[in-house]
């Protein structure tokens, strides 16, 4: 397909530093609340989308990319899976992935914008499926930061954090002092999950992330793949915890529960995905 | 920046299937001839870049991430570094890898439009850099196709197809024939090193490519990786050899030798990049 063809259809694109990316479709729905634009489109490619002041979110075609990435190494490594928090995720993605686990008793969904839950539920059912009608699943419309802040300590298994970038209602999401109240309201044995941007497209904040969350606990690895729709394409997450890495270890029953489900995530995929560190990163965190 | 700057601005676009990659800036030079159009341009983003009929090949800012990974798990890896081959590569990125190492004898590079090597060395020298005046590189304007037809068996240690996607001149690149014409004029200690496309935007032109080079070589295994410029940002190399599959095992000096030089590839990331293989393909390839 040519640029003639092309130029008579519609596009739908997010612009970042001299680049952008776009998909052929149309948009369903536009609302412009408090916190940003929430945009629904319907795309050729992927089916239905989301984007956030503009911002592609994720697709129906290529979500599983990122809610397998960020959600399974953490959830199949925690010692137990009793309560888990997810901070943002408003498209359900997450909880859809976290609630496959007959073990998780508790589910608490902290999502600042109840537009990205309620046009999400309404136009992209697929993203949070079972997960929003699943009694273990809690919804709080509520600021992420506020939230853990008044948390006990020591109350959460797995901690998700399943943000946007880092400006406009996420921007506190990457802030030592957020990390430092998820450290104290895990468990001893629990693990941390969060997006945490390109190492490409967004460099400086994947790299100064990273930091942050390795002083904040005593083990914190990147792991890196591949996101499509994301601004490069190359994508990372990144996994804490306080005994041991245990994220580089997955609970064998646990991943049998869920590798027939799975698209990307696997046991060897995670293995791999982790040791994929590129060289400039590896000497940049090394420093 | 939103789409209201952008739109002021020169956007360079490759088209596929319903999904736009593009970069600010201007084209330099047009040239059509009986193979191509052959387009050199200045990004913002990543300076000079050169497109094959509108499709992305290459550009100053992000190249090491092709170039690194299609030429240093082979390189690295064949018991003797004397006569190489490069199919395609025009554009000298594979080359300037390859001539890092000392023990290469003798580079023949083969290339069927003289325009991608002669406006690469133009306008882009940074890619080919000291390989276009290095004494051991040969070129030849040729069709791939005839020319590993036309050699003698075992002659070359590592052979590189660094190819555009399968249509128009590389069309035959991912034939049966020619790799079988490849495994003939490889050593028995030697590596073959493929571009073999993206597991999700050329799924189907991944899965038998690796399928065909898996038939042909007693190992051959694909490496995943990321190309912010290429259909979904997601890329695969596929390695092959016929004694052992040595591509997994970088002979230590020879990764000292250009450990330095490199950004993206290093053994770990290598290590990882074998393993980074998601469970939909692992699937598929096992069927």
């Amino acid at each position: 397909m040519r640029k003639q063809e092309s130029e008579l259809s519609s596009w739908i694109d997010e612009y970042h530093n001299g680049q952008r990316y776009g998909l052929q479709g149309e948009v369903i729905v536009k609302k412009k609340n408090k916190y940003q634009e929430v945009m629904i489109v319907e795309t050729e490619k992927y089916g239905r989308g989301l984007l956030l002041d503009n911002c592609w979110m994720t697709t129906e075609g290529q979500e599983k990319q990122y809610h397998e990435c960020l959600v399974h190494p953490a959830m199949c490594s925690a010692e137990q899976l009793d309560n888990i928090l997810i901070i943002g995720g408003g498209d359900g993605g997450s909880a859809r992935e976290c609630l496959r686990y007959k073990e998780v008793k508790q589910l608490d969904l902290i999502e600042i914008d109840i537009d990205v839950i309620q046009l999400s539920q309404k136009y992209i059912p697929s993203l949070g499926n079972h997960a929003w009608k699943d009694p273990r699943l809690t919804i709080k419309i509520q600021n992420g930061l506020e939230w853990v802040a008044n948390t006990k300590n020591n109350y959460y298994d797995v901690i998700i954090i399943d943000s946007s970038d880092p400006k406009g209602p996420a921007e506190g999401l990457f802030n030592r002092s957020f990390f430092q109240h998820c450290k104290r309201i895990l468990k001893q044995q629990g693990v941390l999950a969060a997006q945490t941007e390109s190492p490409e497209a967004f460099l400086e904040c994947h790299i100064n992330t990273v930091r942050i969350i390795r002083d904040i606990f005593r083990y914190a690895d990147p792991l890196y793949g591949s996101m499509p729709i994301y601004p490069s394409g190359w994508w990372s997450w990144t996994f804490a915890a306080e005994d041991t890495p245990r994220y580089h270890h997955p609970i064998k029953s646990r991943a049998c529960e869920i590798t027939n489900a799975c698209e990307i995530w696997s046991p060897r995929w995670q293995k791999g995905s982790f040791e994929a560190i590129p060289a400039f990163i590896e000497r940049e965190l090394n420093k």
